[in-house]
């Protein structure tokens, strides 16, 4: 007799696994369940379907040739069953039988299982505040709910909106909602920051100032105590410092791994509840294997668990579960958390961790930022990409966060990147990385280099940076006790409008004649020094330090970042 | 008293090196001579300043801010001395002097070393065929010579161009004269395929084909045996085959070298008589550095030492160089040749091992070739690209090379995987390359992992595949001993066209119907099976193995690389 194959679950992991495993072995049984009514739909691309950028919800149940993707699909053209309405309620691994129940008639039924795959996934966090159950407060969790929000939106019957959560998933609403559909959006965030966690402060305030500038409105480090409708439909969203008119409610907080059923039977699982698998994808049952947003996987940079809730990760482990279950040795080696997003006309990407990250996880280390052109400066069409990269004092390279304009040029930089963390690299395996190198893709030494050399400067303590933050908090401050020497050349406009609106507080000297103007350098005073992206003031900085002018600081990118940031001078 | 440094050679090592050396020791007496009267400019933008792309030669030999880096800029914002127009005639390693002479006056003089570091480039290989001192003639050496380019075509003299040599500069400068001056171009080359050793036969038709649609003509496999004038300038192209005619030639065959004074000293070099270096840069002799397109570097993949004439690695080389000067030790470990070149609205790129390189160097591997989308298919704008991936037997990766629409995402997908190429990846790590992921930048299943699941079905026997050319050649053999299965949906209409134009050649059976229609399948022919991208295809062989219908191969890359390639159907 073949193999039965039972999997719980069927919208990444599931189909994937069940394709993988019968295009290895076509005898084999498998049969995929599914508590909802659709199955195998990229969820990642519901923004897009809200906003409109995908049109119609069957798109993202089809397959690249416009087949969409449903039980009769699976059967016909794969040879897997599906039953969908149909939801897992307990393991006997004993008997290695799957109980389930029909959602609509509640009749139970049984499924044997010589291999059982877990790929019940995870839902939206959906914080127990008053009002939470209200008509119109959405969590973007499956195509049904996609729908209510794009119904509700092209009906006309939205005009202000509230997202709660400034993560990816968050983001990406708001800039649908917006963009698209016009509609008043305010982005509420209970961190101080955009994306906390994953890039830095720098990045995040160039991003929320660009969100901003397309009409997006940010209230961070703000809580949510509730919501307060009309008619069953919610109106009002409540912060702690005010209220909010709302017609509709997304909230983005988080995911909660699927796991109950796991843990039910008895399967090992992590603190925050994922399952634990091995490199195999396999749970302490070595009979069942889980993958997807349901388990935890070991983050490569820090060579703990961690828990990556991506479609991507979901696929590939899919492949691995469906290799292993015919005999296979396929290994899932762990992430590094790679990320991408498109914010208006910006991409923000990034791998491994963020300083933040690298300090909570006890590690000693500093963020290099620099603002470099994303192909040869000569070349026509060129733009400035910020990124950043996260490195141990020891000089291993712990992570890279980027952001550019919109195409691929930033995500780039940080894919070249990723795939090294796991073998932690060094900065020098980054100052010397060979990119693929022509005028109209990169700089002969490309932004990925300039970064790691960056980094090294200050490892060696070449180089004495300030980041955008700190000098924006600085400069805010109000008070004067420095002075900001900006070295760009007096063909720069810039300059010298700032020397007059600021006099005594902002001094131009041109880097290049900084050695015969020694003479007019401020001694009083500590020094902040500034150019266009940084490369000027790091060696006016040299150069000062040569004569005997130490203690001065250099911002970090430069002009190019204060100008991406959310700093008004 | 500080130390003195000689650099010989400012185009792009040298400058580097000199601006390093004084950063990390501001009283480092640094010399740089140059024989030509321009340095420190960015020779791979020359094709970008014929074509106008790029405005004035002095772009190229300018800062990002616009300020020309001559001289006395140098001089100036870096405290280098730089001579120009004077040669390096002879190193005498005992005495640590470095002999020079003024190129216009012949007088010779001395300057004294603690550290010199050789920068001399290479030269275009110049063959020596009768004519080719003609007028009109031109390697792509300098901005002088472009600057001759340029005037000629600007001023309306060129009506017919040859260019002699299908590599990279040859081809980017075949664009610049056909796109922005509409001259008639023809590429003359010897082998049978653009860009031979760096990409497929099938990525090489795609290329040609492309170019050949923007007006381009290509002779193949041709032999130039001369060039003829009148009145001094050129005017025809004698081919074993034939006569051009000619106003410009352009010739692009290679580079050599520059390592005379290198040899005359002593210096180890290697067959190419390029410089030998350790991993710090440093030549047989501890005082004496070299870098850029004079050294051989270690090939990361084949462990060889290989030539690399880039000016990328030139500039990380001079970093390396200038730190280790200084005292420290930096190293550059290597390099595994990484490359893009833009084609009109092409992007072809690469890193590694072609699979021709692979089998030069003994090594018995496998080329993967698939189709696919450059961000999720459901998002809009998106592009196919190709992507190769060439792995040994063993499982271990040696190099990729992909073909997609102008833009970064091909790049990017090169780039991802080039830098892991020294740490010798497996298919398995590649398969589940962990690539930011969002819809607008990738598929949650990459093509890049694509490949590699590719790769891995060819390795295990999963999958027997026939390339784009091999399948081209048995079409136009005549011979139809062959069946055309086309796996493709009846939704789309080129499997109808065909099958009616090839009766009983071409037969068009839907993979969701194939289990049904069994029957239909001829079994008295081998069978070639085709779909869109190469997917259903794949899937078509397992069930037909599976009904007992074996033998038959999948087109790689599907009716997408057809559409791409050179062939008529």
């Amino acid at each position: 007799m073949s193999i039965q194959v039972v999997i719980v679950g069927a919208v990444a992991l599931g189909p994937k696994t069940a394709c993988r495993v019968k295009r290895l072995m076509p005898d084999a049984q498998v049969t995929m369940i599914e508590q909802g009514g659709r199955i195998s739909y990229g969820g990642c691309g519901i923004p897009y379907y809200v906003s409109g950028d995908v049109n119609d919800v069957s798109e993202l149940q089809s397959t690249s040739f416009h087949m969409v993707r449903d039980p009769h699909f699976f059967k016909h053209s794969k040879g897997v069953d599906v039953l969908t309405r149909t939801k897992a309620v307990r393991i006997d691994r004993q008997a290695k039988v799957l109980h389930v129940r029909d959602v609509d008639t509640g009749v139970e039924s049984q499924l044997d299982y010589d291999k059982l795959v877990l790929g019940t996934g995870s839902r939206p966090r959906r914080p127990d505040l008053p009002g939470v159950d209200l008509g119109g407060v959405y969590t973007v969790s499956n195509l049904t709910e996609a729908e209510g929000i794009r119904k509700l939106v092209q009906g006309g019957k939205v005009s202000k909106a509230v997202v709660i959560g400034a993560g990816f998933i968050g983001l990406e609403m708001a800039e649908a909602l917006r963009d698209m559909w016009d509609i008043e959006t305010t982005v509420v965030e209970i961190a101080d920051q955009l994306l906390p966690g994953f890039v830095s402060p720098d990045l995040a305030a160039m991003a929320q100032k660009h969100m901003q500038d397309h009409g997006v409105t940010f209230l961070l480090s703000q809580k949510v105590l509730g919501f307060e409708g009309e008619a069953g439909t919610v109106r009002r969203v409540v912060l702690e410092s005010g209220v909010l008119d709302a017609d509709l409610v997304v909230m983005s907080v988080g995911v909660i791994p699927n796991t109950e059923i796991a843990v039910e039977a008895g399967l090992e699982v992590g603190p925050n509840g994922a399952i634990v698998v091995d490199e195999h994808m396999r749970t302490s049952d070595a009979d069942i294997y889980a993958g997807g947003n349901n388990v935890q996987v070991m983050n490569q940079v820090t060579g703990k668990p961690g828990f990556y809730p991506l479609g991507s990760l979901a696929n590939r482990q899919g492949r691995v579960i469906g290799t292993n279950i015919v005999g296979g040795s396929a290994r899932f080696r762990g992430a590094v958390g790679s990320f991408a997003v498109k914010l208006f006309d910006y991409s923000v990407a990034g791998a491994g961790l963020s300083l933040e990250m690298a300090r909570r996880n006890g590690l000693d280390a500093i963020c290099a930022h620099v603002s470099g052109f994303d192909r040869a400066h000569f070349f026509p069409g060129k733009d400035i990409i910020q990124l950043e990269l996260v490195v141990e004092r020891s000089g291993r390279v712990l992570g890279i966060q980027g952001l550019g304009n919109k195409g691929d040029a930033t995500v780039a930089r940080v894919a070249a990147v990723a795939p090294l963390l796991a073998h932690h690299p060094d900065v020098e395996e980054i100052s010397n990385l060979e990119l693929p190198y022509s005028p109209p893709f990169s700089s002969a030494m490309d932004i990925v280099n300039a970064v790691a050399n960056a980094a090294d400067n200050i490892l060696t303590g070449r180089s004495r940076m300030v980041s955008f933050q700190e000098f924006q908090k600085l400069w805010e401050s109000g008070e004067r006790d420095f002075v900001v020497l900006d070295c760009r050349d007096t063909q720069d406009t810039e300059p010298a409008v700032y020397e007059a609106k600021y006099p005594g507080v902002w001094v131009n000297i041109p880097h290049n004649d900084l050695r015969e103007r020694i003479a007019d350098v401020p001694r009083n005073k500590r020094l902040v020094l500034i150019c266009g992206t940084g490369v000027r003031s790091h060696e006016a900085q040299i150069v000062l330090d040569a004569e005997g002018i130490g203690g001065s600081v250099n911002l970090q990118g430069g002009a190019a970042s204060l100008r991406r940031g959310l700093m008004n001078i």
